[in-house]
């Protein structure tokens, strides 16, 4: 292979960084609005009154909207349009206020806000309360949310029920004699483990700008999404129109994770036909914070139990994925991954998802897995303390392998755990670390199942012998540049010679969102075997042509050639006019490629950190990352690497640093970038990689899903280190220095008292 | 078959009617500049000098710009760009004035038309000044143009030649022995015909919006155009850069007919790139009559002898057409024409396209078409007269059929010319026809060789089971309409439930320009095989979900059932979903068609007007019209219907109105729709549309192209009306009322003096 598997530089990277790249916010349509959004500052109240009067006088505001003035037919789903009666969390919109500049727009929300009254009512803060037998219900009839099901991994199976509750989706997963198990362990390890909320952190926050098109009624939305035809879908249901009628024209995405799939897009398309001119909803980052979907805090009651030799026998798990408002949450994902990385003969599982009044959780990077990871694998790391078993053999004697089954019955297709823990266990970081006072290594695993969905592509010749991918994926973490390789190996041209376009909706071959690690695995199939059919055509012209057989022909340079006689040779720009020309003999060189689901690919990685922590101030500082990961096959060396970089570094804002804090009425109280930490330079050390190759059955030339991976076992393995360098278990994220340091004195009270 | 044949109401129909269809005069871009050209007053002058100092002073001027200002590379052809030292027609643009409004640039033009000086030179205004020895070379180098090869027919053949005069193109069809052949005719008929330059007379002048697209520095030009790829080649070749750094927006043409290829595309988008803000050009009335391509003038020698039995034996012709001040006249499809109808043993063809100081010409539909059928058409009369024979059995009696060849060589299609001229014969409009005083009846036949061009298009499911066709091509005469119900017909669901896209050239599948009579013939069977394409996977899936055969599967209100037993069934959306979806089993539904360049098959009208003529005024006016059109088969019989009274009524401003008329300094005296005759409401009489089907052996459903048939016998056949109705033959058109007066006033002279 010539192309496919060199590093290479991302085709969008330059105009990122040099600040000429155009994002949704820049687009300026004639006659557009500007709205801005009254948020609910209550988590639980009826809307008394609303007076929209004073605020239509504002110069500048051209209309107020609420619920009742957006043209909905009725059955249409009300999801993420605006508040009706009751507001359910603090931040739901309940008006839309549209003004010819967005200064005006802001005017006016302010003087709406004043004129508008709210009744208060009971309100559930946390999973806790919301599980209370008294607990007001936050959601008359839960709805379920696809959203998480397209970006999820395949984990399906288990049993599952739902009943008028908060508990918005119970799932079970069992297997063996739990009980029996626990009866033949030498040792048990009982723990309850606590995540926080976590923002997505896009730099660029929600923006779409929607107008009518006259000539069908239907609506363009302009936005920042990572899932084009997922918004199409959305916005079609929430307008209860055909899908038809709505056209979503993908713009650069200033960041996702999760949190850029559908969110104001139905309601941007609503306000701009209930007024009929374009309309645009740029967030503002407050706003974003306050309404967009974070990723769900978690509760994780973990027992399990272990054999004196290091052979785990039981698990008993409870998961409790706190959902906000709307069901969403990942609580299955969580079931599956926190009892499927080891072999446990006997186990039991039940994952809830609980509805509260806080704003609804979406999917952020690998939804669920960093949640249980950090349960499974502090509680790995115990229980071979508890033996005086090395962390790494443990794991490697009892991970699971190719067949075994994950908790839902389901068995682990071909898969780099182990080879990812063997490739830890020889590095020298790890095998010649030298730990010393306030110095701790941790290391921790997690893996991803992979994610499926079916894709169409196409690759489409140019007449001057240039080639165009057209695909429906969005491009959020590089993935334009990987199918210009895959294209470029497949045709035998160098990659500058393709174009890779990402088409809207209206013209788009389908792909799924890009998430869950699926756009490479699935739709580079599709763009595999497109251009496989289009070097099929090409050789099949160029052998009548040349008057030679297909098989003897190569390309090369641009051209095709007889293997053994070059003065045969036709290029490539002379076989693309002979295919489209007046009175071409030949088809247009137009390849398509469609694939269903692929077979899970499992995406395996492990991270060893080492930190140093200041017992007074609780301060944890990292000094050393080293991430191993199973990609299948590097397809661009390059981006593979930066994802893994990437994911480190958010694995330490899981471990040290972030959480959306609410006070107790339900108010977010970081909503900004100075409040709310995410890793900085300065909080990320030098960071090394390891990419291991164990090829996909399925994936182009064997890759595998990258992306969510390598943020997975990020703060389990800081939490690892940190209870090495301190030997006190925290078993709550992040490990703020507050946390780290209330830690450390309770455990020298302890120590201190051993009788207490 | 159940849609295809129905008439069916134009989907675009009710917005452009309603005056709701937005035009790209419409579009307003952000930071967009207005653009106003100078256009050179004289037909052939040196540019002394162009002071751009006082029109840059003038209020809202940005930027004057001339050819040296573009940032064209070395080698990027300067065609449809500003003159250089050189103006070689009246009416080239000369300089650019970019502004912030169009006022501002339409004041700076004037200001720079004072400030700029010419050096007159030496012009040559008609073809027979051109040809003269010492005439003045219009163009050093003759520079090909492969607009009207892309329009045209598939005619070839024959012998080419091209050397350094005015002549750029002399084309040659030889077939027997014409010395021979007319020494074996009992009467010879001379005559020299003259037809004139023609305006496509479109509502929408020409009209683009470029914009250089930050990411990339290439440039997006929103356009009307009847053909995006042929507009993205011509502008990357003149610019010198990649294709895939153009890209071509269609958007809805105003009137075509020909006229909207290419003109100003290139031009534009040179200016936005040399401004780097995004430029609107459209032309005024004024300057589009003075710079875009009209159809050419022709002067056609024609000498054809028969034997007395009404048997053709020879023909000798020589074509000239005045293409302007560059190539790109279909002389040789009017040489193929002029000898194709008919059985001629003996021919010689001479077709010459003459360079001359005016505007360059370009495709009026049926290009060279018109010209060559007024000339044998009324050849045909005139020696059917002689004869004393019936002007359709005359015909009839020696018209070609399959198999028989064409001037150049090339044996004709299967083709329905036969049956036209019978179902004329039989017509009770013509059979019972009654002559009196004033009033004559005219017949012509005219036919087009069939264009062909290679496409592919694709037809998507989308989840709620309607479906997408996206293609390339554009929608000039309600083709998307024609292809919505070739899909639905295979597809077997209605055709609302179908919705056609024309892609832009990032996203398209390639086709050719909508012109030459080939969208439906051709992109038509691309998208008949993909919407089989489609089909086949609906029905593949809904076999395996229902288990049953595929060969048992009907598709009925939208849903997949089994034949006779109707409870097993799948709805569209449901299939759809299982194909796009999270996991899908199946690939997406994405069918996709590309079809080679079908055999070509020739489409023929018969005209048979009825004229009073005023004998004293010259007045011609019809008094009725019947068109007879073999189609092949009707996809949208209302859409063919339509297109048979626009040709109609075309060809009346062919015989009897429309001429661009120049005055000595080679200046356009009728440049308007006030000066400019195309007929009116008044001027078209009623008109019956008979629709004959011969089927097509390649087309989709057997339709055959059905644009430029009905144009062509039309001034022919008003010709041989009136000189039914005058005794006179006139052999000029526009027969306007002072050339008729004035040939019966000669007529008249001649009769009263027979001696003379």
């Amino acid at each position: 292979m010539t192309t496919v598997g060199k590093p290479t530089r991302r085709i969008e990277g330059v105009e990122k960084v040099t600040g000429t790249a155009r994002y949704t916010e820049d687009l300026v349509l004639p006659g557009m609005l500007h709205a801005r959004l009254l948020l609910s500052p209550h988590p639980h109240a009826r809307i008394r009154r609303l007076s929209k009067d004073a605020a239509l006088k504002v110069p500048g505001v051209v209309a107020v909207l609420t619920l009742s003035d957006l043209p909905l037919p009725p059955g249409a789903s009300a999801r993420r349009m605006l508040a009706g009666a009751e507001v359910r969390y603090t931040g739901e919109p309940v008006a839309a206020v549209l003004a010819e500049s967005e200064a005006a727009a802001t005017d006016g929300v302010e003087v709406l806000a004043i004129s508008t009254e709210y009744e208060l009512l009971p309100a559930v803060l946390t999973a806790t309360e919301a599980m209370a037998d008294e607990a007001p219900l936050v959601s008359p009839a839960a709805e379920d949310d696809a959203e998480a099901a397209g970006h999820g991994a395949a984990t399906g199976g288990g049993s599952h029920e739902q009943k008028p509750s908060n508990v918005a989706n119970r799932y079970h997963y069992h297997r063996g004699d739990v009980a029996q198990g626990f009866r033949e362990a030498d040792v048990v390890v009982e723990r309850t483990y606590t995540t926080s909320r976590l923002h997505q952190a896009y730099l660029e926050p929600h923006a779409t700008v929607a107008a009518v098109d006259p000539m069908t009624g239907g609506v363009t939305i302009h936005t920042a999404t990572q899932g084009t035809f997922f918004v199409r879908e959305a916005t079609a249901k929430a307008l209860g129109v055909s899908e038809q009628l709505i056209r979503v024209v993908p713009l650069t995405v200033g960041g996702g994770f999760g949190g850029k799939i559908v969110l104001t897009q139905p309601l941007t398309a609503a306000l701009a036909l209930a007024v009929k001119r374009p309309v645009r909803l740029v967030l503002s980052r407050r706003d974003d914070f306050l309404l967009s979907a974070p990723g769900p805090g978690s509760t994780i009651e973990l027992r399990t139990g272990v054999k004196r030799d290091g052979t785990l026998v039981a698990l008993h798990g409870r998961l409790i994925f706190d959902a906000g408002a709307s069901s969403g949450a990942p609580a299955g994902i969580g079931g599956v991954l926190l009892g499927g990385y080891y072999r446990f003969p006997h186990l039991h599982i039940e994952a809830l998802e609980v509805l509260t009044h806080k704003p609804p959780v979406g999917a952020y990077r690998a939804p669920g897995a960093p949640q249980a990871t950090f349960a499974i694998e502090s509680q790995m790391d115990e229980m071979a303390k508890e033996l005086g078993l090395d962390p790494v053999e443990f794991r490697l004697r009892n991970a699971v392998d190719e067949g075994d089954p994950m908790p839902n019955g389901r068995p682990w297709a071909r898969m780099g755990l182990r080879k990812v823990l063997e490739t830890l266990r020889d590095h020298p970081s790890w095998r010649d670390r030298v730990s010393s006072e306030g110095i701790g290594y941790g290391v921790a695993v997690g893996g991803w199942p992979g994610g499926v969905e079916s894709a169409s592509a196409c690759v489409r010749a140019n007449l001057d012998g240039t080639f165009q991918v057209v695909m429906g994926a969005v491009d959020i973490t590089g993935t334009a540049t990987s199918m210009a390789l895959i294209a470029a190996e497949v045709l035998g041209i160098p990659p500058d010679r393709i174009r890779v376009v990402t088409a809207d909706t209206d013209q788009a071959p389908y792909a799924g969102m890009a998430a869950g690690s699926k756009t490479t695995y699935t739709v580079g199939l599709a763009v595999k075997g497109a251009a496989e059919d289009a070097r099929r055509q090409v050789l099949a012209i160029a052998a009548k042509e040349l008057e030679a057989r297909q098989d003897d022909l190569e390309i090369e340079d641009a051209t095709v050639r007889v293997r053994g006689t070059p003065q045969k040779a036709l290029p490539l720009a002379v076989v693309a006019q002979k295919s489209m020309s007046f009175g071409a003999k030949y088809p247009p060189v137009f390849g398509t490629g469609s694939v269903p689901s692929p077979k899970a690919s499992p995406g395996f990685a492990a991270h060893l950190v080492k930190v140093r922590v200041d017992p007074e101030t609780g301060q944890a500082r990292l000094q050393g990352h080293l991430v191993i990961q199973d990609v299948g096959f590097a397809i661009n060396p390059a981006a593979v690497d930066g994802q893994m970089r990437g994911g480190a570094a958010q694995g330490i804002g899981w471990g040290l640093l972030e959480s959306m804090v609410y006070d107790e009425a339900g108010t977010l109280l970081n909503g900004s970038f100075a409040d709310y930490s995410i890793p900085r330079a300065t909080d990320v050390p030098a960071t090394e990689t390891v990419i291991i190759e164990v090829p996909s059955e399925s994936g182009p030339f064997g890759a595998k899903g990258v992306g969510e991976p390598p943020v997975i076992p990020g703060g389990a393995a800081v939490a690892n280190a940190v209870a090495a360098a301190t030997g006190v278990r925290i078993t709550t994220l992040p490990m703020t220095p507050e946390r780290v340091a209330a830690a450390i004195r309770e455990h020298r009270r302890d120590s201190a008292n051993p009788g207490n």
